[in-house]
């Protein structure tokens, strides 16, 4: 560790030596520390400032909270410094220096730390300020801004008490805005600040600007562990031992009168990546108003209009900052009386379509490589691209019946239905227990960001593009609209009124992220076509270039086909055949084949259902033409296609107690089936292969009609190409059992009709005991396709259904484990079973066709351990095919060195 | 493969040659031909006779049932030397010769192939016999016999036709036994017999003996693959690809007078083990009218005084084989007029007592070393002999009342206490459906082996102590009583009478196989004690020297421990304390605790169970002083300790039904709380330590009360050593989250005592994922405990219960799985897992202690698994400590390379 703490933003080149690289440095100085640092460096105006480390956070963490030897003198000496290039002095009543702190980890963390702002005011300074200035109005506005945010963020007390005196003071002055209030007001209002401090500290508010730099300095410190901060790392993924920096800058004021302002921008369309400057400003404002959306700012294009100059300038330096970073830029700047201060830069969040529009555009541009255009864009923004949207006929209709009710900001796209919850413990509550909720605020902030997450799409009545509901909910993609004025909200009642309609909490709306609306009740959603997404098919043609994984996708029915090939399967991985036997048409005969006492009534129900296979069959075959079908055998315990237990035990008790006996006879002969088929633990019985082994009638129903499909087929012209899938095989003697069997039916069709298919013969591997014997297995199987899904039941001993419905979510939340290892494969564990099966599967034939089936080829990170441990192919539900093509090649690049900036 | 099928007996020499060793000689001759060579070899008096090699069979059966090329003419070349060898002629109605024709495998299988004798005889050759020996008698029992024996082993006939016909022919002379038929009446039956042979088969009898000889060597062959031969290799664990050899030896009779006759016997006691000749003879019969039970033997004692010469040879050459083959020798033997012929040699099969008492004595007197010694008796033959025994007392109030109903032969050691069948089909099929089932018989025959592998204990009318029943009841350790002759049964009433007492199918009885007494109803048993058993604590003793690996017990109360103790356990393995929980006093907390809807409740309903908790642990560390006791926390899903739902189900429904509110309310809150803990795979659902992570309160009581206990038993001057099992770990981090907790309440417990105690923390291993991520378990846990049972259903992904219930029965009977996996380590998969494990964890941690729980630390194949890979010790249940230490002797002898033999 360096016995170096701060760095000037004059000293980037210094840390980097340090450092080692620009990653390192970001790591060192934080994002924000760095990139004003960067800034000072290119020659863009930044108000002059310093840096406290990201080391010098986590040594004062370890210590038990005590600054490491010599940091708070280096800090001092750098505040010296700053002093002596503005020429002002800190506590100096004649030529007043103000800081601000912001905190600054490596990744950009909204509302992990608050800013403070105006630090170095106090009784003195105010008084020599409004001498210097002749504004009393804003120098009491920013003394009281200084103790409320001082208060609030530096020493927790509870902001509410100092918003009630804000409401007090306008009501008492009249006037709806704080920017009507007058300077005695204000200075009324800092005076009832300093009360409310004292109150809740138990001290004067400090004089000396000293401590107040001190305290803030460790309150960012001590923000990084932070309930609020580790949730939200949590929830981004984002590792816990980073620490955050402490930035300390010259203040600069936009709120010095009409020649003033601030705002924030970013320099491409962060909704749809259009390649114009898109953002808010406002005039004679500090950037708290822009930000906390509690004034509603003015598009940034008018600025051209009332500061011509600095609008000039401003456009020059994105035009710089773009090129420097080669990245969609988020700036934040404020004009003092005529001149342009940028305060921050940074990559700017943006929405799955934008990312996905300024990837391409970057590449066409030159800007940056196809390779890089692939790594940018995160597989989930293409997940989130292709959620449904309204139906346009039902959202016309609803219009057309008086249901919509606002209109605000298209914060984040994607349409969302469900009841309205006011506030976030709520919508996160009802969350939880299966309901979609939409989360209705004023404006939301960083204590909501967990009700946000819970929530199917969010609506504020305040607040622009960029207010932290909007970037909040297009980082996480949840649909959501802001700033919809409309909408009134009352809290108490729990309810919101809108153009006469009130909506009441419970009540349903659906709202359109991509078009702004909310309406009352619900509408009906449609699924985006991947073919009008003129610039997700070049990402993914590109994609498709660089990886070396095959993308299947897991089909039952032909028109599933139909969409994966369009979303650009490969092949078929999984065709889950028992889904064919659930139909309504079919169950009975199933029943019937179950409950049979004898073989000929057995051979009998499956004659009947021969034809509907061979019927589903051919339809696949026929889409899939020329490409591999996988079709599993039978796998669900039989009882899943018998009535449920308790209802017909309800009806037995029942007609008992009655003494009706209409019906009781067999309802209790089913009774009786169904007690039988009854077991423990279903998941770890009766099932895959094991029912092939003791009813073969059943699979060699089933190979029959594939083969006899797959000849029709082909006589047809067409070239299919059957892969039989035997499910849950835990020995190899199994398959030494049945294929042979299965292998005849399907020899014995083809010489019937005197065709011959191209096919082959294998297992899903979701069995532990396979994956460790897999070289046995491989010697009888010609692929093995992962059934991740149960070998992770398997792995962990976790039922999957009573796991997420029990301890899972705690050991989630509590970080026993990682993630759900259900969505994502739990390398570690499970993957290292996988890696072993692949291992030996290949040391025992090594051209083995080798995929993955479960949930978990469509998760971008099991994708890229799919690729890793040596799969031929992931299969995975249609939809999500092209976030798997997008992974896989993410992977390869990845692996060849592929760097993203 | 060799060119050369067929040995004379004379060629051993030769055969060892090719062989290698005297194994691969049994093999390649079977053991009854190599022995058969071997006594040739030593000078004991064998007839001449060759043997046919397994090779022949295999390549026969490979073959599609043809002989290799060259065999048949080695055949007739050696046939051609008896010929010389006895001056002899085949088929020759002058000089005929006769012979026999035998199975031999490499293991001796009672009933795989019966035997067939006289071949050689047909119409002329008998007519030329009976010139010869003037005994037409003899000559036409012994051809009727060929005929019988030939049309049932050979051609497979039914054999009650010849017995119809048999029983005809004593009615009609009005005699009854076959030895009272004369020669007419014989000569009669020969050609009923010759009558019954056509007509089954179509064919006549074959008159040339050449075709006799090649029909009888094929059916040995194919009797290799018949359903009976396969369920026995199944059952005694035998390999499939043996093959069976053919030894065809010149006949000798015993039936040609009364200076002729036939016996079998044992060098030592086989019940006892006792140092005594111990066997049957008969004069004036053939072989099979020993072993078939149908004549009455007589001790071969009495032969010393009816055949002295024969008796003092026979003695001698006894001796002889036995320091041959330093092993106890079951013989069969022939005088034909006067001279001694040895027919066979092998050893002997024994009780459990026998074998033990047998290696004890044979070590002893400088036969064999002590390690082989215990190489020598199974340890399954340990468990047989900690059988349960009756109870004396009760045994004698039974015969008080006249209970007693037969006295027989105490063929098998053992109490068995069972309902009557009188088939080996319903044997088995009660015996299947949990039933305790004796079966009874007049006598048993090879197809009757499933029905007594199926019962508990075998009663007969007939036989004697080498008869059929007696050498399979004694072979897999059931108890049984033959020869009962006041037993009278009527298969067609399904019913016996013995001493005016019916007792029908169904009713019990129990038999005593020590006593050979047969009592009508059930008599309550005992446990033998094992200080009683001399020889077995010598064998012991001497087994504790050699092994490696520790044993101790799984005990959940004082007592169990006490016993474990006294049967030699170095400390208890398994204490589940969710055994005192399901106690009547406590349970109604444990309900309370688990439906509390607020903490406070639950906590007192912890705090009541805690001095129940401490109790029970305090008694355990006392009896178990100085060694260590692993206390396995809560592991099963709480549902287990409510009431049944389907019973509360009923309840509800019909006290809505019947309109009756009397309770309904508290029912149906009932059922709300059992339905909320209901699981669909409740093996993999909340249970171990995902019961202990989210509801800490539980286990924290019970280390509470581990920790006051051991405190409390310190105090007392003893030396408790608790170790804390936590069970179902997954996820290292499972353990991170609750050890500590546990270990805080352990040192507050320590602390408030002011004693400190030894302890350990430690987990189970019995999830997949925890195998493969051993390393990091082992950071955290000081020890390991294999619970196997829920590894091998988590790594097959079998629910035991579901399996056992439904397929996994079928799939040990079709071999799919060599044995049942969760009797005997599957090595392959599970074993597997473990090793990696060990490897993985002792990596971690280099004094990690690993041990074992689960059912299979008391399965011998199991302990010697555990000892290969790296156990320190296995745990059993009390009873079965014995055994344990046996076979982790025998594992480390084993490894060793000490040898058998």
């Amino acid at each position: 560790m360096s016995e170096k703490w701060v760095y000037a933003f004059e000293e980037v080149a210094e840390a980097e030596k340090y450092a080692g690289d620009w990653e390192s440095t970001r790591a060192l100085l934080g994002g924000k520390g760095a990139n004003l640092a960067e800034m000072t460096r290119v020659g863009v105006p930044v108000p002059h400032g310093f840096t406290v480390t990201t080391e010098s956070c986590n040594a004062y963490l370890d210590a038990g909270e005590n600054f490491p030897a010599g940091m708070w003198e280096q800090e001092l000496a750098a505040m010296k410094k700053v002093e002596e290039l503005t020429g002002k002095k800190f506590g100096d009543a004649e030529k007043p220096l103000l800081v601000s702190c912001r905190s600054g980890a490596k990744f950009s963390m909204p509302g992990m730390m608050d800013t403070v702002l105006n630090i170095g005011l106090n009784d003195e300074v105010a008084e020599g300020m409004v001498k210097l200035t002749g504004d009393a109005r804003f120098v009491y506005d920013s003394y009281r801004r200084l103790v409320q945010m001082f208060g609030s963020v530096v020493m927790g007390l509870d902001d509410d008490a100092f918003e009630e005196v804000l409401d007090e003071a306008r009501a008492k002055a009249g006037v709806k805005r704080d920017t009507e209030l007058n300077a005695e007001q204000w200075q009324e209002v800092t005076e009832e600040f300093k009360k409310i401090y004292k109150a809740g500290t138990g001290s004067d508010f400090p004089q000396d600007p000293i401590e107040q730099v001190k305290l803030s300095t460790e309150a960012v410190f001590k923000s990084w562990n932070g309930k609020r901060a580790i949730d939200y790392r949590n929830a981004a993924g984002i590792a816990h031992d980073l620490g955050t920096a402490v930035n300390i800058m010259t203040m600069v004021f936009g709120n010095m009168g009409d020649t003033s302002g601030t705002g924030v921008a970013f320099t491409r369309d962060p909704a749809t990546g259009e390649n114009i400057m898109y953002g808010d400003y406002l005039l004679n404002a500090q950037g708290e108003d822009v930000v906390a959306g509690t004034r509603t700012p003015h598009p940034i294009a008018e600025m051209e209009k009332e500061l011509p100059e600095a609008y000039a300038q401003f456009l020059d330096i994105c035009d710089k900052l773009e090129k420097h970073y080669r990245e969609m830029q988020d700036v934040e700047f404020t004009i003092e009386q005529g001149k342009l201060w940028m305060l921050q830069t940074r990559d700017g969040k943006r929405t799955a379509a934008a990312a996905i529009k300024i990837a391409v555009d970057m590449a066409n541009e030159g800007l940056i490589s196809k390779e890089q255009a692939v790594l940018r864009v995160s597989p989930n923004d293409v997940d989130t691209l292709l959620h449904p949207q309204f139906d346009i006929a039902a959202k016309k209709s609803a219009a057309a019946e008086g249901n919509l009710l606002a209109k605000g900001v298209n914060a984040s796209p994607g349409a969302a239905v469900g009841v309205v919850a006011f506030d976030a413990d709520l919508a996160e509550e009802w969350g939880q227990a299966g309901k979609d909720v939409i989360m209705v605020r004023p404006f939301t902030r960083p204590d909501d960001v967990h009700g946000m997450l819970a929530a199917k799409g969010i609506l504020t009545s305040e607040g622009g593009a960029t207010s932290h509901a909007a970037v909040v909910a297009r980082q996480f993609g949840v649909p959501c609209v802001v700033g919809a004025g409309d909408v009134v909200i009352s809290q108490e009642k729990r309810q919101f009124t809108a153009h006469g309609v009130t909506v009441k909490e419970g009540d349903w709306v659906s709202i359109d992220g991509s078009s702004g609306e909310a309406f009352a009740g619900q509408i009906s959603t449609v699924e985006t076509e991947l073919e009008e997404q003129e610039d997700l098919l070049t990402l993914l043609s590109w994609a498709d270039e660089y990886r070396r994984l095959e993308v299947w996708a897991n089909a039952d029915y032909p028109d599933d086909a139909q969409r994966a090939l369009g979303y650009g399967a490969q092949g078929i991985g999984l065709c889950r055949t028992e889904h064919m036997f659930f139909e309504e048409n079919r169950l009975p005969t199933v029943q019937k084949m179950i409950l049979a006492d004898d073989e000929a009534v057995r051979q009998a129900a499956l004659d009947k259902l021969l034809p509907f296979q061979r019927e589903d069959f051919a339809g696949l075959f026929r889409v899939m033409t020329g490409k591999p079908v996988i079709i599993r055998l039978i796998d669900p315990p039989l009882h899943e296609f018998m009535p449920d237990h308790d209802e017909v035990f309800e009806r037995v008790i029942t007609k008992r107690v009655k003494g009706e006996s209409d019906g009781l006879a067999e309802d209790e002969d089913l009774l009786t089936a169904i007690t039988s088929l009854h077991e423990s633990n279903p998941m770890m019985g009766m099932r895959g292969v094991r029912l092939s082994v003791v009813f073969p009638g059943m699979v060699k129903m089933q190979v029959r009609a594939i083969f006899e499909a797959a000849c029709q087929i082909k006589k047809e012209g067409l070239a299919p190409k059957p892969e039989v899938m035997i499910p849950l095989t835990g020995h190899v003697n199994e398959l030494k059992v049945i294929q042979p069997q299965l292998e005849e039916v399907a020899k014995a069709v083809m010489e019937e009709q005197g065709v011959e298919v191209e096919y082959k013969f294998g297992t899903m591997i979701e069995i532990p005991r396979a994956c460790v014997t897999a070289d046995e297995i491989a010697k009888e199987a010609e692929f093995f396709s992962f059934g991740t899904n149960d070998l992770t039941q398997m792995a962990f001993g976790y039922s999957r259904d009573d796991a997420e419905a029990g301890f899972l979510l705690k050991y989630v939340e509590d970080g026993i484990l990682p993630e759900n290892p259900f969505q994502t494969i739990d390398r570690n564990g499970v993957g290292q079973l996988m890696k072993m099966a692949i291992d030996k599967g290949r040391s025992a034939r090594p051209d083995l066709e080798i995929g993955i089936c479960g949930e978990h080829g469509g998760d971008p990170s099991s994708v890229e351990f799919c690729h890793s441990i040596g799969n031929d192919y992931v299969s995975c539900s249609p939809f999500r095919v092209p976030i798997a093509r997008l992974a896989a090649a993410q992977a390869a690049l990845k692996e060849k060195g592929v760097s993203v900036k």
